[in-house]
């Protein structure tokens, strides 16, 4: 039985894992693969840089070349990071026959239907499972095990940092500013972390989940995003007392061919699975029509986990390397019709602060009513204030439009009274 | 391209759910299959029985002959549940060199290794994802995209019914019997729940698991279990007081080629995700030496999401049928020691009745003590009470061995007020 040839681009965090894994559990690898897995070359910045593995000397390469032009080389796994020179990477392997695994969410998401027809052209796969979620083997269960469903939901936690800031500041009452910071003495968030609080990096997954839960194509930009430094402590607070949790939800329905989606923080109810994920442990919620509510829960991140997800793919290309290979990412159609999941039917938590005179609570109760908008809950907290202070007036509201809430707010801004409205945050039932 | 031909053994509840799913999705299966999947033949017990489904009178048949004698036919879906003739049926069509599918726990418990040495040497598939945890794509998983992890632990709920069960009398403050009751009542469970409520049905799941995960071979007869028939409603209430909720939980451990496993009533963390796993929910929680802790949370059981498991092997099968399939069932070795979970090193909750005489909590607590058991929350109840009356005492101990808190509580029930042990339970902090 021939070995199955990989040429690995990148020997980073995820590279690390792969080599580790493929080492340390070699012998149940190449059982279930069918076929001794061997790493041929690794692409590398620096051949002279210490390293904590220890890795053959001859295995490294500065040059990529020494894998693309390599006709022994079976499967390149791309774990550079970065859209370019990544894609164009992945591109010229597939034009060259060779089979691609990536851990790349920005490369699938932007550019994943030309890689896709590259891989069907060729008849090779395209295989990303770790580019989503990290060790949750998400893509592979949408691809295979429930591709008898049609799906219709996802509800998803799917970004490490931004889970890890509101859980701390969830369990200790902390403010998003102190967490941010402490997160990244320790390492777990970027010194630039634009790209994890503001959504960005959840969005790049929703699109890679859209494609390939519902088969519908969205470029990431496309995707409506709020992310969580507005958040605050006081916040975390009242939504508990209401029993819900923030989280920062990755959300898409579809209905045929529309599609409704968007990266919000949102309430969730504490006894809904998805709020006993905490710290930098993603989730993702999915609803067949015939398997119902799904929920797969695990590591987002990391060397080992996300290496885990690569592994996955390596083998699942050796079991079937003989024959050509449909890949799950689809180089599909746009969705005929597209919205933001904020502008949608909804309910909402409102947190106003407002002056504690006689009569606030009737004022603005009474202009919900008059725009058609039903109350749930209403908490005013004037508990050890100094006479004289603003006090804070949080509302929890039934379903609405967006647009209807706008425009009472727009009505209860024209009170002296109000002195701000501190946060609008949408609340999820996931019923 | 050829058809891809189905036998279906069976058209019941989950039979039902097949065929619906397999008629509704018929295009989206098409292309993820890679062909077109046709049930050929349906073999039922009686062909003039009136059924919701509309199904031509052409594809029933009460012969089994029918199917099995068919060279068109490609994979026989078995769903007719019991061992007998079920084994027998899978086990020619093997011999025939047609692939099986199976929903039947029992089976491929029993005899799941003499199966799948019959697949693999007529080279043809065995899957048995809907066999366990129905919807969720838990075996699935375990041999594709995981398979590149060793794996260490499960722990699962895997029986809807007695899952059910215990989260109303959670929820309701109710008795166990009357639970059972409204659950039979509404369908919920069987007149005769033997095996679900002590734990027969989840030692076949768990013994399946076991080969999945570990390729560790044991009888289901050989699992120590303990049902949940003497869970008090008191004993739900007191660990909620702890900060725990009861369970049945389904465990396993590996350590190289030893075995430790069981199936048993527990306490769980409030704040775990298997926690807030509620009614008929199923959920499995894996740790692997790559992907570290996983949690797939879905449906147990029902037409559909069951059927959807089926409907993910078939299309496996299809997308791989020109070419020898390995399985995931091992026909594997037994392993080298084997001991049951609740023999280890563990928490334990332990609810006394007491006369309420002074000194007994520090009798109580000085025998622990003396038999090396440390305590870590100890609660006394005489709220309430009428003089005279006998109190709970409630005591959570740190780990020890179970026959440590075998020797102590025999010490310990020498002492006059102490009128009973109502419950030692497992606490499992899962961590």
């Amino acid at each position: 039985m021939k070995n199955l040839k990989i040429g690995l681009l990148g020997l980073g965090t995820v590279g690390s894992g792969v080599y580790r894994i493929l080492t340390a559990n070699a012998d149940k690898i190449s059982v279930n693969a069918g076929k001794k897995i061997e790493i041929s070359r690794i692409l590398v910045g620096d051949l002279n840089k210490k390293r904590s593995l220890d890795i053959p000397a001859e295995l490294l390469t500065d040059n990529v070349r020494d894998i693309l032009d390599d006709p022994g080389i079976d499967i390149v796994v791309e774990l550079l990071g970065g859209i370019h020179p990544a894609f164009e990477y992945m591109l010229e392997a597939l034009n060259k026959k060779k089979h691609v695994v990536t851990a790349n969410k920005a490369v699938i998401a932007n550019y994943g239907s030309e890689l896709a027809e590259a891989a069907a052209a060729n008849m090779v796969a395209l295989k990303y499972e770790a580019s989503v979620a990290g060790g949750i083997p998400i893509i592979n269960a949408l691809s295979s095990a429930l591709s008898g469903n049609e799906f219709f939901e996802i509800a998803g936690i799917v970004n490490g940092t931004t889970n890890y800031i509101l859980t701390q500041m969830t369990e200790f009452g902390l403010n998003y500013e102190d967490v941010l910071k402490e997160a990244q003495d320790k390492g777990f968030a970027e010194a630039d972390p634009t790209s994890d609080v503001e959504g960005e990096d959840v969005a790049y997954k929703l699109a890679i989940l859209i494609n390939t839960a519902f088969g519908l194509r969205i470029p990431p930009m496309n995707i409506p995003r709020e992310g969580i430094t507005k958040i605050s402590k006081d916040d975390i607070e009242y939504a508990s007392q209401f029993g819900y949790k923030i989280k920062l939800l990755a959300m898409a329905k579809r209905n045929g061919n529309e599609l409704e989606c968007g990266v919000q923080p949102a309430l969730i109810p504490v006894a809904h699975p998805l709020a006993s994920v905490s710290n930098e442990f993603n989730a993702l919620f999915v609803k067949g029509d015939a398997v119902d509510d799904l929920m797969f829960y695990g590591k987002g991140a990391g060397s080992l986990p996300t290496g885990s997800a690569v592994v996955g793919d390596i083998i699942d290309i050796a079991r079937k390397s003989d024959f050509p290979e449909c890949c799950a990412f689809q180089p599909a159609e746009p969705p005929s019709d597209l919205r933001f999941t904020g502008d949608g039917l909804g309910m909402y938590y409102i947190n106003f602060l407002v002056a504690d005179v006689p009569g606030v609570l009737g004022k603005v109760s009474t202009a919900f009513g008059d725009h058609g908008i039903s109350i749930e809950s209403v908490m005013q907290r004037s508990k050890s204030k100094r006479a004289g202070d603003d006090v804070p007036v949080i509302y929890i509201l039934h379903e609405l439009h967006r647009k209807q809430l706008d425009q009472a707010l727009a009505e209860i801004c024209t009170y002296d009274f109000i002195k701000e409205v501190r946060s609008i945050l949408r609340v999820e039932p996931l019923t």
